[in-house]
């Protein structure tokens, strides 16, 4: 079938999409969703099919930019169109939908067809829900992380030892990696750490690092300071590491399930070369897992998932019910995280979880860890670390504590009565990060001056909430007065919970 | 936020979609697939955020035509723009992504908000997936049956009995509806029948129906047809009767899934009133039903869920592992049902299939059902009532079949040796008049000269293959040579199949 190009000025996001009129696609015996090959001259391509009774007239065929571009059509031109098969790949997610195992190479044959933009967002949204519903066994979830790094750039380093890191989340305040990368590469070892910017918290290690220098390298430019200096802070997301990953994320945040977790942060591993990897999972109330046997369930999938990839995997489990430190929010934490390597300030849970991954990762390589550590934080070379890895990115290494800035906006709360700080709520906390600012805005966030268990006086100031601009202020002071993230109480209370017959109904 | 207004040219296919720049919609603090809510003077819209980096500026919004029109929005005006929650039906979605069960309320609010357009691709996509996942009961069936009839338009008729037909399909050259129709509504009872047009077969019974009348019909057009005739036969694509089903197939389609299968036809049932059901459910080799044993376990499905529905439903189990009649494709198909009815010529399988259904459902009124329809059959007033059907539907009610036209280019396909005809291929032979251009060319299709058990000689006609325009005759003869729709043998041969370790692996 002959039709006219119409180019439509929209982007389908990586898809390529052509749009034909109902007419012309059921001559075609083609239908909405299915696929077209698009011919004009010698070059060819295979699109999905979007039909429409309005938008395109008979014998048109709209062409997004992503076609036009890649076969160089322009408006008016006339191309040959014919129905093409779907995708094999979606035989493979058809399997996975009657509940089979998949094995590599159909995994291999779905991430190609994902990253090369084969197929369409319902496809690709069933594989994601089948790995959901039917889950995801441990070698479907190695045979995945493998088939997501190949697909991808990697590093390749020449060193003796290359560890990596990596935290579950969950913590607001979480300025670990900002110390523990400094200390790794001090102590000898390479640590090549990517890291992502926050999605629901107040900060990302990324958003974090960003304060102190320019995070946006591509891969020859992180190759460059992981040279230089053993380790690096910079951004996943434009690196191109595991591709498939971006796009399967983007179909699992409406729906708010994650069945692609372990295989996004392993893949992620993989494609740095990490041959020792250190993962963090903070657990307890308020943390993304309720129970240390929750977390030991975890950190034995991820030991076990690390084994049938060739990377040897050891995990921390943590304290995770209060926020680490007293800043939450880029600037703020940044700021933390040097007065801390500096040794300005005292944030004994800061440096104790830094301190105690860092020991647990250099003792992997066979070191004594616990010494090495001690070691270059008290002669200051794991400081010096920080500012040769804030150079060699492009920061200022000079930078003090005081030069970072955070909002010029800002207001207090107070403790309502006597007692003791009983809990804090992370959620809580984030969601008034967020409302001043956060993670957008680098100078928003929170200034705790108590923690769990601390002792409060009735008016006394309990944190202080920072935003950039007046309007955000005002909506972090709407969402403060009906959200407390401090619950001040007796220390001898025991009764927390009256849970009443509505409730469980 | 204030967002200057780009109008895109596109339509969306009704859901409500609105394009912003990366930056901006960050800062709102909404990811791509999440939603805004649009304001504009008094008038207020939600829709799905998609965001991109180059198609919208900074400080711009891309709305599409369907938003543009429900606020009257022009290009280079102003909106506001904040962030929106997810509809409450995602967390229905969610529960049964966990496998939980819902309720009519959860469905009914799941279905209001597809019909509505407020949820994303993604999201409808991972509802059928996960019924497909983890099943669907028969009390999760009926209430979506109910509230995907409640969403829809529905046909209200003062009759005594209001009954119907349907057939699960897969059995080419089925024009039993054609023939029921009229038997029934002479008889006196009232079949207001809607059919569907062809998916993946050769011909629907709208699209057989629609050589003779126009099928085409709205509601009150339909009402008025049963009114004075008892019955119809129209296309059920646009009455609007159960919008949601259209939606929830179109997802179905690149997945060949089918979980809302029983919803879809159950709830199109009740919205035309019927009280009494009869479902044809083919079975044998080749049709959908492979055995008789899951056709029994399908047939207590749909008396089931009729029976929670107050409709009463009874099944027949017919054989459908050959063609039925003669003819294959809408114009041939239309030409032997009225052949038939007209008693000019007989095909003793035609014949008996529609009687026998027909006499099922006016059993079920209470009358004595062979007798009634022997009577109406026999003193011409079937035939008689489909013409008074033609007439009110707007065709030629003196229609003969010679009248039918149907491909003028042919070609006939001979046997390559003396034998039985052992089996006719119902898929194949679809596969053949597809490419010879059913179901869109109408006078394409399969003239039969043989049937399962008939004696052929060696270069014999077996049957002869009609197509509109030479391209399709070629295409068809290109798949005619490499497709047997007909397997010649001895009636004596016992090994039909031969299989092989490659075969089983």
């Amino acid at each position: 079938m002959k039709l006219k190009v119409k180019i439509l000025d929209i982007c389908a996001g990586d898809r390529p999409i052509v749009v034909m009129n109902d007419h012309d696609a059921e001559d075609l015996g083609v239908r909405s969703l299915g696929r077209v090959s698009i011919k004009h001259g010698e070059d060819k391509a295979v699109a999905v099919l979007n039909t429409t009774h309005n938008i395109i007239d008979k014998g048109q065929i709209g062409v997004m930019n992503e076609i036009a571009e890649e076969l160089q059509l322009k408006g008016g031109q006339r191309v040959s169109v014919t129905a093409a098969q779907f995708p094999k790949s979606i035989d493979h997610i058809k399997a996975k939908l009657d509940g089979k195992k998949l094995n590599y190479t159909q995994l291999k044959q779905i991430v190609d067809d994902v990253v090369a933009g084969n197929l369409s967002q319902v496809e690709i949204t069933a594989f994601v829900t089948a790995l959901h519903a039917f889950g995801i066994d441990i070698d479907e979830a190695a045979q995945l992380s493998r088939a997501m790094c190949e697909t991808g750039q990697s590093l390749k380093i020449n060193s003796p030892y290359i560890v990596d890191k990596h935290s579950i989340g969950g913590v607001p305040g979480d300025k670990t990696t900002m110390l523990v990368v400094p200390i790794i590469a001090a102590a000898g070892v390479t640590i090549p750490k990517t890291s992502s910017r926050a999605i629901t918290s107040a900060a990302g290690t990324a958003d974090r690092a960003e304060v102190l220098m320019p995070v946006n390298l591509d891969l020859e430019q992180m190759k460059a300071v992981v040279k230089k200096t053993n380790g690096c802070m910079v951004w996943g997301g434009t690196l191109d590491l595991a591709p498939a990953d971006d796009i399967f994320i983007r179909v699992e945040y409406p729906l708010s399930i994650d069945p692609l977790l372990m295989p996004s942060i392993m893949s992620k591993k993989k494609s740095v070369g990490a041959e020792y990897l250190v993962v963090d999972i903070p657990f307890g109330r308020g943390a993304k897992m309720q129970s240390v046997n929750e977390a030991r369930g975890l950190a034995r999938s991820f030991i076990e998932m690390g084994s049938r990839m060739d990377i040897k995997v050891h995990c921390a489990l943590t304290h995770g019910e209060q926020p680490l430190g007293y800043n939450i929010g880029a600037a703020l934490e940044a700021k933390e995280a040097l007065e801390v390597i500096m040794r300005k300030k005292s944030v004994p849970d800061v440096v104790d979880k830094a301190k105690g991954i860092a020991a647990i990762l250099l003792s992997m390589t066979g070191m004594d860890g616990p010494k090495a550590v001690e070691k270059v934080w008290n002669n200051g070379s794991a400081e010096k670390k920080l500012r040769d890895i804030i150079f060699e990115q492009g920061g200022d290494p000079e930078v003090q504590p005081d030069d970072i800035e955070f909002g010029k906006y800002g207001f207090d709360v107070h403790a309502e009565k006597k007692g003791n700080v009983m809990m804090i709520d992370n959620h809580k906390l984030a969601s008034l990060a967020r409302a001043a600012g956060s993670p957008k805005d680098k100078g928003a966030g929170i200034q705790l001056y108590k923690k769990t268990g601390d002792k409060v006086d009735k008016g006394q100031r309990l944190f202080t909430v920072y935003s950039e601009t007046p309007r955000k202020l005002k909506v972090a002071q709407e969402v403060s007065e009906t959200c407390q993230p401090m619950l001040i109480g007796s220390s001898r209370a025991v009764v927390v919970h009256h849970i009443t017959e509505e409730e469980v109904e």
